[in-house]
C-alpha cells in the first residue's frame, strides 16, 4: 500500500518553501534517466520528472510572512499538472500552513532517509496510507491545517486533514504529530498518525534515529508500525561519502508473512550542480529494481 | 443569478494588466480564512484562493505596447486551473483587447466598490448574467473584444463578446458600454449592456457615485436595473478608515416580491504588505454569512 | 495529412532552449489577428495563441548544462494547456534531449522556410504523419530521445521516438535524421525519417536548399516526399526586404491527382519588438486562406 493523500501523492513528497524577499520566485527540478523493474511488461524504460514550484509571498510590517505555493509537474512523458496552493504565515520559528498543507508524519526528519537513486526511493520509506501535502491535484473538497516551530536543533509539528469538510456528517479525520531533535553527531525523529488518511483505527507510528560517525559517514535506524501496512518495518541504512561520490545502503525488514528483506545500494557522483545517481534494490516480494540518472536543481 | 461568463466565472475578477518593462513579469495575490454560510452543510468553512498572472508584453519602437496574460488559479482546494489568454495593445491612454478580453460593464469603476471581508464579496454587486474576463477557463470558441480610453480623471470603454464566432448562423452578442469620471471628490460611474451573455433581451444598466468627505470617510450609492436579475438593486455603502483600520457597511435593497433587506458590515486592518479583513453579511433571502481571512498581494 | 505527434501538435512547433544563466528563465509570444478560411461555417474569425516556455537548467562546474522545458500555451480562446517536460544536457556544440524531445526531421533547417503571417503558415509545410516536440499534452507512455551537434555552419541530428515504451510487444518506432550546412550565401538542409509517427513503412524524405541573392532577398526550394502525404510537394519560395517590410511568396506543387497548385503571398511590417505580418494562400484544393495580425515575443 501507499500513503494516500487528499488526492493523490508521491513519496517524499514533502514541500518547503524556501525563505526569499517578497514577490514571486520559482524553484524546481528535473531527473531524468533509465527504471528497471522487475516484472513489468516492458521492464526498462525511460523516466523523468520536472518540476516546478511557483512561490509567492510578502512580509508585513510586523515581520510576518504571508505566502502560497502552487506547483507544476511532470512525469513520465505526462502533460504537467497543477495542484491546489499551499498557504502559510511564518514568524520567526514558527510556521502555520493551510490548504494543500503539508502534514507532520509526512514532514518527519528522517522519515526518507533511507532513499536513493536519481528517483529518491527506498524501500524503507512508510508503507501506509496517510495524507501528504500533495504534488499533483487538488484536495478539495477536504483541507489541511499544518504549524511547525523550530528553535535552535529541535523542530515539532502537529498537523490536521479531513478528507471533506462539505459535510456536517461525521468523517475522519487525521491528526499527526512529529518531532526532529538534533544533539552533536546525534539526530532522532519521532511521528505518528491517528486516522491516517481518513480512515478508521488506521493509525501510524515512527521513529528513526541516525548517527555522524565523522564528516564522511552516517548511520541510521528507522523503525515504522502502520495499521494500513503488511506489517511494522525496521531499516538500516548508510552512506559514506569519498571525494564527489557518496555510497548509500539499507536493509530493511518487514514483519509480514513471507515478506522478503528488501535491500538496496546506491550511488551519487557529484557532478557539481547536478548529480548523476543510481541504485539497485530488492524489494519485499523479492523483486530487483534499478535506476540511473540525472537530477538537477534549478 | 451570477453573471455568466463566456465560460465559468468569479465576481469582481476584473483583469487589468499593470505597465512594466518589456519582457515576463508576475503578478498575484494569495488569500486564506473562515468563510461561514449559513444553511448549507458545513457552515463553516476553511476557504483559499491563490491567483498567478503571467504577463508577457513588448513594447515597439513608436511606443505601442503588445501583451498578453495568463492566469494560474486555485479556490478553495481545488487544483489551479489555466485561462485563456488575453491580449491587448496600449498607446498612450488607449487600449484594445482582444480574445478573452475584459468587458465594459464588469470594468466600471464602482460597480463592486461595496465589496468587503477577505474574499471581497457583496450582496450589492450585480445579479444578473453578462460577460467578464474568465479568471479559470477558456472562451472558446466564443471571443471578446474590448476597447478603452483614459485621459485624465475620464475613461471610456466599450466591448463586444460573441459566445461563438464559429458558426455563420446568428448568435446574439453583447455589447457592454461603460463610463468613469471623477472631479474632486465626486466620482460617477455608468454602464450598461445589451444581450448580456449573448442572450437576448438581457439587457443591464448600472449608475453608481461615490463622494470622499474626507482623507477617511467615502460614502457612496449603487443603482443597477438588470433583466436576468429577479429585481433593481440600490446599494449604499460606505467607509471609514482611521489608523490601520478601515471599517465598511453598505445595504443593498432589491425590489423583488419577498426579498429582505441585504446589509454587511466589514473592517479591514492593514498589516503593512498584507491585510487581515472580516466581514458580517445578509443577504436577500435573509441568510447570514461572515468571512474573517487574510489578504496579501504579490 | 497533418505530421502527428508523440499526442497532437502544431507545424512548426520545434522547441528550441535559448543559453541562459542557470535558474529559471522564461520567453514566448503572443499574437492575434484576423484569419480567413474560405468553405467554413464562418469564414473569418479572430484567431489568437500566447506561448509560454518556462526553462529551468543548471551548469555543472565542468560545464555540461542540464535542463528541462515545460510549455504553457493557450489557442484560439481555449484555457492554457500544459505539456510534457523536455530535458536536455548540453556541452559545447552537443546537445541530448529526453522526454518530449524534438526530432531531427522536424528540426531541419529550412523545413518550414516558406512560411508566412502572423501564424506562421503555408502549403510548402510538410502533409505527412511524423513525430515532433509536443505543445500542448503528454507523450506518456511514449518517448523521445533526440541528439544534435553543432560546429561551426554544420548540425547534424538524429532522433528516436517510441509511441509506448511500456509494452514489451513490437512497437514501431521512428528514427529521423537532419543535416543543415551554410556556405557563403548558401544553405542546405537535408532530412529523413523512418517509420514516421511509429506507422510501419511510412518514411520520408526532405532536402531544401536557399540562397542568399544579396542582404535583402531570398530565395528557396524545398522537396518533400512523404508515403503518408497524398504526393510529393515542391515549393519555390522567396522573400524581398525594404525598409520595415519583408514581403514573402512561395508556389507549391503537390504531384497528386486532381491537385490544384498551392501559393501565398504575404508581407510583414517590423514594428520593432512586434510584427504585423499578413498573407493571402490558396491550398491544394484550390480553396484561399488569409490571415492578418500581430506577432510579438518576449
Amino acid at each position: 500500500m501507499k500513503k494516500i493523500l487528499l488526492a493523490t501523492a508521491l513519496l517524499s513528497s514533502t514541500a518547503t518553501v524556501a525563505s526569499a524577499e517578497t514577490g514571486i520566485t520559482f524553484s524546481g527540478y528535473g531527473r531524468f534517466g533509465l527504471e528497471y523493474v522487475e516484472g513489468r511488461a516492458q521492464e526498462t524504460q525511460i523516466a523523468s520528472r520536472m518540476r516546478i514550484n511557483i512561490n509567492g509571498k510578502t512580509e508585513t510590517d510586523s515581520g510576518v510572512t504571508f505566502g502560497g505555493r502552487l506547483r507544476l509537474q511532470s512525469t513520465d512523458g505526462g502533460a504537467a499538472s497543477t495542484n491546489a496552493a499551499l498557504f502559510f504565515a511564518e514568524y520567526e520559528g514558527f510556521r502555520l500552513e493551510v490548504g494543500n498543507a503539508n502534514t507532520a508524519f509526512d514532514s518527519a526528519g528522517l522519515l526518507y532517509a533511507s532513499e536513493m537513486g536519481f528517483q529518491d526511493s527506498s524501500a524503507g520509506d512508510p508503507q501506509g496510507s496517510f495524507f501528504a501535502y500533495n504534488s499533483t491535484g487538488g484536495v478539495a473538497p477536504g483541507v489541511g491545517i499544518f504549524a511547525s516551530y523550530s528553535v535552535g536543533d529541535f523542530t515539532g509539528r502537529i498537523s490536521y486533514a479531513t478528507p471533506d469538510q462539505t459535510t456536517a456528517a461525521a468523517v475522519n479525520e487525521e491528526i499527526s504529530l512529529s518531532v526532529d531533535y538534533a544533539s552533536g553527531p546525534f539526530s532522532v525523529s519521532l511521528a505518528a498518525y491517528q486516522d491516517g488518511a481518513g480512515i478508521a483505527n488506521n493509525d501510524g507510528f515512527f521513529v528513526g534515529a541516525a548517527y555522524a560517525i565523522n564528516d564522511q559517514a552516517n548511520v541510521g535506524l528507522n523503525y515504522i508500525d502502520e495499521d494500513s501496512a503488511p506489517g511494522k518495518v525496521i531499516t538500516l541504512y548508510g552512506n559514506y561519502t569519498f571525494g564527489a561520490t557518496t555510497v548509500r545502503a539499507y536493509v530493511a525488514d518487514m514483519d509480514a508473512a513471507g515478506a522478503d528483506t528488501a535491500f538496496g545500494l546506491g550511488a551519487d557522483y557529484d557532478l557539481g550542480g547536478a548529480r548523476l545517481s543510481g541504485s539497485i534494490q530488492s524489494d519485499y516480494a523479492g523483486d530487483m529494481n534499478a535506476d540511473l540518472g540525472v537530477r538537477f536543481d534549478f
